[in-house]
């Protein structure tokens, strides 16, 4: 029997290191730092692909930004980002990557600055977020290695932040993505307007809204960022992402675009997330 | 002798059944028939499904248009109707059907019966064609068993003719379609006007464009017709084919609608034909 | 036993049917016509596509020329043209088509018009062959829907056809092409010149060389005719087709350009085959 | 007891096998050492196969070459190699090896010593770097068990390596190489020639392209590399891999030589590397 306790143990040993050497990748989900833009502690997932951490290489960056009602475990928990970037990094459909879901604070106001100057998500994520995770995590800190995407009020996220800043992402990938309002008025139903004069407001609509954004694109940035919007045909944010893909053609900004079939729905963003990865990976591998 | 019998029989309709998986279809690419309406033989070509000549019974009908430039053998050569429909109905995706491609005679006028009266094409397809091929082949004559499809400026007649006649077609599935001028003034820049008055050209509009067929579209008639829109993200369509969607959706008139990736080529149409084929079938069936 | 025999009977009816419907090509391989040219009667291999009998449809055309050696039956018996041509259509890669197998007198003389004017292949190819090809099978008689191809001495026949007359072919797929001699000096070596010119022999040469007719490609004419050029790198006319490559790329006319495993063998043409009728399939399907 | 030991046993076996499917290798893309030859620190990434930690044997070793504008992260990033090496050598396609990937200090001066001495890196190379390398790490230091490859310019450093040092690589593989200037004439149009006579100059062009070289090659060196030389017939290197190839043939240097479809990019390259890996083991496995 005791030979049989030891050929026993020594197979559950041999086991433990196949689990070891079939490398996956590792996802946390409660991690955080401090902010002093937004005060307190943020929180954070991250997604570290399989070779993380036997290779000692730097990786390129995909930040995937959740939905209104979600925080940073959303794509970790509904949109099994580590089962399907595991997948789609075995396959060589993409390159691993370092994944980057921060927290937006859902219950307060998004990934944008607000126009009261209470919540300045933007400047934390550019100033204090984004150099932090590039420092503690072996990433690559170059635009062309760095990507973001994103879901819902993640996707307007991901829309307005590499139409800010196209000298910081080769990709953008928003995914049902609410595009900001449609017009000025719809933003001021949509406010507490009393404090701001006009201007202030028109300000502060042109610069959070994809369509007068897209309308801004100099010449020279037409391509500076690869874009694959997609929204499905059962979707309430159907007009916002139609209006945007005409204006983009109109501005004769690349892009791709695509509608499936499906709503609002975590069943839809799931099946998005493979071609997300192929998508940005395309930029990571210079093509 | 009765077991005999039995494996005979069995091997038998094993038989049978492989049988049924060989058959393919046929396609006769340069058929005519007389019109008064238009003067002259006008042509058309048919698919027949496998089991047409070896069954008695009476099939559903697809009618399926060509583009600009193209003729009634469009479908034959650059769409593998009769490649793609053996499949679809071999793998049980679609129901046997007949599919009925006519000539729009592209060199002159397309679809629709033209303001001036000299070419009445949509005349002649209600009244003489249509008529005319459910009485030469074995076709259920009623509402729920007949469909229209078609890519651009077929595409447009399928959309048109379904919005005209939803009490002739169950199903409609418009590819990468011209859904007509986008405007009025877009119509007279486009057209002759000298002869008619302003009303005699709204008039004309109205009832040749998509958009504003849509808004005229009784509360009894939204659920009419099942719709399925598909327009390539690259295609130079992308503008009346996303407001349309908006239309219908603004309109609450049910339909699917498709972007995917491509543009206004025949590789584009050969892989939605199967997709064309499947969503037809399923108002054939019943569902 | 009488039932018996009436069943098994049956069943053997059954499985003649099941033959009849489960649709292959059908090759031919000892036609002729009388050829008033070349005098007597010329012989050619026909492939016929497996919907040739059942359908009423017309079809694309695919002149496939043997080698220097063999006769029309080359591409039947060494090229396995029914088999390969039944698989590329039966998976959807190549549309149906008719591919025809001329036979062009091995013994004598080739493709082209002979210098001393006794051997008018080309003019019979033209004048004769074709017309009566494309009358006697249901063929559409434009260019859009007419490619060549062939291999060695046929490569050559293929690839000086289509750089002669780029109005009649949408492609060319010239395989391990003898592209006739590379300098007027080696023509000389390899003929009888006593009775002509130099001016005659120039011009015959830069009439029947590749390198000559690429450099004679007016501007208008570099892209009518699509190119597909495959030959071994262990192929003992290596320099000719890179030299074609080169010549190519510097008059900017585009092509496809192929050097696999192999040398100037079977094995090596029937792997190219497939590939040849996907790409002339490109030109038929409109892409 | 017996059996169940047996059965243990089995599994164990099993478990093992299962164990080395899973190892993956493991790639360093920020290590360096430091030249005497070219001063400083010089950087350099590498790969080592699945089994390098576990096992303690010696391993055949590829020099992989980057190209003009990459550093030595390329082939890791772009190409894939961690992934695409992993899977050769699981598939029994590579057998395990190190791959080296040294920085060629792309803004400088590329893989050869310039004619004005002041960046002597072929020097570099064989004296200081592969050496240091080869003495770090458990690489055999025979001929037979070490190959070179790369693209664009590591494209042509692999191959002028190769032509220098046929006593050092058993194979060479260039992808898309620039293969030097075609001419002397060229040459001296590319560079700053004042300071250096006519001899001088054509002395280092002679040692500096491959046409010369391959000239230059002497019968008993004919069969002292392997060659695996692909380029894209889309890539504008096209004219010097075409005459390398057709100049090996004349000089009878057995060689491979792959035309596939593409042009410059890494979609390529990351296609070819799995054939290059395939192809250097065969000389490490003897055949």
């Amino acid at each position: 029997m005791k030979i049989v306790y030891h050929i026993v143990f020594g197979l559950a040993y041999v086991l433990s290191a196949s689990v070891a050497y079939c490398q996956t990748g590792k996802v946390f989900d409660d991690l955080s730092l401090p902010s002093e833009i937004l005060g307190g502690e943020r929180k954070y997932a991250i997604y570290l692909p399989p070779d993380y951490e036997t290779s000692e290489r730097s990786y390129p960056v995909l930040y995937l930004l959740h939905g209104a009602g979600d925080d940073q475990t959303g794509w970790v928990q509904f949109g099994e980002v580590l089962h399907i970037a595991d997948q789609s990094i075995s396959s060589g459909e993409a390159t691993p990557m370092i994944i980057v879901m921060p927290d937006a604070d859902t219950g307060r106001r998004g990934y944008f600055n607000q126009i009261d100057g209470k919540w300045n998500y933007e400047d934390f994520f550019f100033d204090e977020f984004m150099p932090h995770i590039e420092k503690k995590y072996r990433i690559k800190g170059e635009k062309r290695y760095r990507a973001v995407a994103g879901l819902s009020m993640g996707g307007g996220g991901s829309m307005i932040y590499a139409l800010h800043h196209p000298e910081l992402f080769s990709s953008s990938a928003p995914l049902s993505a609410y595009v900001g309002p449609l017009s000025l008025e719809e933003m001021k139903r949509r406010m507490d307007t009393e404090n701001y004069t006009d201007e202030e407001l028109k300000a502060y609509y042109e610069n959070h809204n994809a369509l007068s954004l897209i309308e801004q694109v100099s010449e020279e940035d037409k391509g500076a960022v690869r874009w694959y919007i997609d929204c499905g045909d059962d979707d309430f944010l159907y007009e916002g992402n139609s209006l945007v893909h005409i204006a983009m053609k109109k501005q004769e900004i690349p892009h791709e675009f695509r509608i499936r079939d499906g709503g609002h729905t975590w069943t839809y963003w799931r099946k998005s997330l493979p071609s997300v990865l192929k998508f940005v990976t395309q930029a990571f591998h210079q093509y």
